[in-house]
């Protein structure tokens, strides 16, 4: 089995502002340990994959700090992702890659800014996924069981009767992909036991791939001899031109969707997407009054806080669930209920032309 | 008349944490506007005083950083205070440095920490005061009128009906100094129309304070002599060593309390101690939401914060009532009504052994 993975590694994390930057995405920053988000990505697959069986993807801007964290990575397996156009056009640029080394590579499309508790299972899962997308004309996913009705993220609803198994883990046929539910939707899905949240990871052996857009999404594959033609060239100019006729879509409506056969692990791994700033309430030890903080501190009569703040003192005074975040140049102060007005604020930011802040 | 006056200037203002430290009080910090409190003290008496009649007072550590806000004054104006001992002996030291030059001048005690709105009323009613002071064997010391029923302020009680007048200012016979009073006490007082609040401005002649602590203060009278003494020697360690054996206690319990005879002018030029981070909110210019800010900053749906942060963005979302201070090496969060609990922090860091950070 020729497996490798690609780290999609070009996300831009606005939510944890102000540390997470243009310059250095939630990926490159070292907040669930003292390792970055991307460089823990790779440390889950080194035990299984060669080095050089693992690629990223990202825009040019990133490539120097991707380098600079994952040295062990051969340089040519940085993949330029031309310009922002959805994961669509940059899953078939990677993939394109992959089958012109060989069409019988499986590979493992995974996000560089997950968190995964269980490395092991995550692993055998993977492996497994690997075959079930080596044996048959069909795409593999992964659903993530939900733990609460969720509706920040899409669903899969599956069949629960049609198990099979690979490698001791379950896949099951996929029915349908969900879009972002409202609340009382996402009850129904949590409830119903066969909805899982779409984890945008996938597998799918590269000559398969190939067939799949063939039938199922024309308007990727009327690109694809061009691009396999430009990236066979090694051409850059050539690739970016035949890139910016790709139609700017996810691979989830652009293929996934369309796809008949997808088969859906299951994701029991301890998954998470740590969304916002609360979300590392769960990850960072915290003292007794729940305050988990990095950095030092002298709290009175303050609890359940999450404090960011590695240069200096942080002084609390009678505050409860509140987010402080200390970086060189910027400040930031949120109930944790509010977390996801993060993004507006760097909206805001952005509108006002304070590119000095982003 | 020989006006001089001395400006308390050994505060700790240890409730303007972090930004007071053991090294920068709250009178060396621009708080108010862009000029620091001791420099807002003087300049509010230069149009009256020569810089030659302005002297400061405290401890050793503060006299270079006296010297270079105050360059117009002559160095030997800026008095040390060889220990702490509260303001009895001190103003003891301060009177006999003034005696020995003359003993006619009157002595202006002005705290260098404090914010008067109306500094022209302020120098007709101090030089009223100094009248007051030259012309009968009395004290004199200034009342605020209360403009609400404050626990943290001592009182004075004054006899309305004891009016005398001096240079258009009226003066009230003091009564009787109360200690801070409870809330319900504090109601009383301020409802009765007789208290005023203490402000610890006090007026003088060297010639009369000799002669009141002779008859009402004899154990800070005891050292007078030996005081006089080292001073016009002057020799430090001498002087030091008279001063260890003077009382540790205040002005008003050894000599303003026991004293008869006491005239009180009525404070009404716009006084106010600032005494703690909220206080400051009635100082600084507000946005529409009633945020005052001094630094640069973005906020979304937060209300009446006091934000101190003049070298980052700060970025508040879903906050009220909230002071956020950071200085170089700490960050201080606190909601307004609470502040009176930033001493007690700084109390548990010099417990901690945290001198770092005092």
């Amino acid at each position: 089995m020729d497996l490798r993975a690609l780290i999609m590694a070009g996300g831009i994390g606005t939510r944890f502002w102000p540390l997470s930057r243009k310059q250095r995405p939630k990926q490159f920053l070292p907040i669930l340990s003292h390792k970055t988000m991307l460089e823990e990505t790779v440390a889950r697959l080194l035990p299984r994959l060669q080095p050089e069986h693992i690629l990223t993807i990202a825009d040019e801007r990133l490539t120097q700090i991707i380098r600079t964290f994952l040295p062990e990575l051969p340089a040519e397996n940085t993949l330029i992702e031309p310009e922002a156009r959805n994961t669509a056009p940059c899953l078939l640029l990677a993939t394109a890659h992959l089958y012109l080394e060989n069409p019988e590579a499986v590979l493992a499309v995974l996000p560089a800014d997950h968190s995964i508790q269980d490395t092991d299972l995550f692993m055998q899962r993977i492996l497994a996924g690997a075959e079930a997308a080596a044996t048959g004309n069909r795409l593999v996913t992964f659903g993530i069981p939900p733990t609460y009705p969720a509706t920040g993220y899409g669903y899969i609803r599956f069949d629960l009767t049609s198990s099979a198994r690979f490698q001791n883990s379950s896949f099951y046929s996929v029915r349908e992909f969900k879009e972002k539910p409202d609340p009382d939707m996402a009850q129904k899905f949590c409830e119903a036991g066969t909805y899982y949240w779409n984890s945008g990871m996938f597998l799918w052996q590269a000559r398969v791939f190939a067939r799949q857009i063939e039938k199922f999404a024309p308007e990727l594959h009327a690109h694809w001899d061009a691009l396999l033609d430009a990236v066979s060239r090694r051409d850059p100019a050539l690739i970016c031109e035949v890139y910016s006729r790709l139609p700017a879509t996810s691979i989830d409506y652009a293929l996934m969707e369309k796809s008949q056969g997808v088969l859906m692990g299951e994701g029991d791994f301890g998954w998470s997407d740590v969304g916002s700033w609360s979300a590392l309430s769960e990850f960072w030890p915290a003292d007794e009054q729940g305050n988990a903080v990095r950095g030092k501190y002298v709290f009175i009569e303050s609890r359940n806080c999450l404090v960011y703040s590695p240069k200096k003192l942080t002084a609390l005074i009678g505050v409860q669930d509140l987010i402080v975040v200390e970086t060189d140049d910027a400040l930031l102060i949120c109930p944790k209920d509010q977390d996801q007005k993060v993004k507006d604020l760097v909206a805001s930011l952005r509108k006002k032309g304070k590119d000095e802040y982003l």
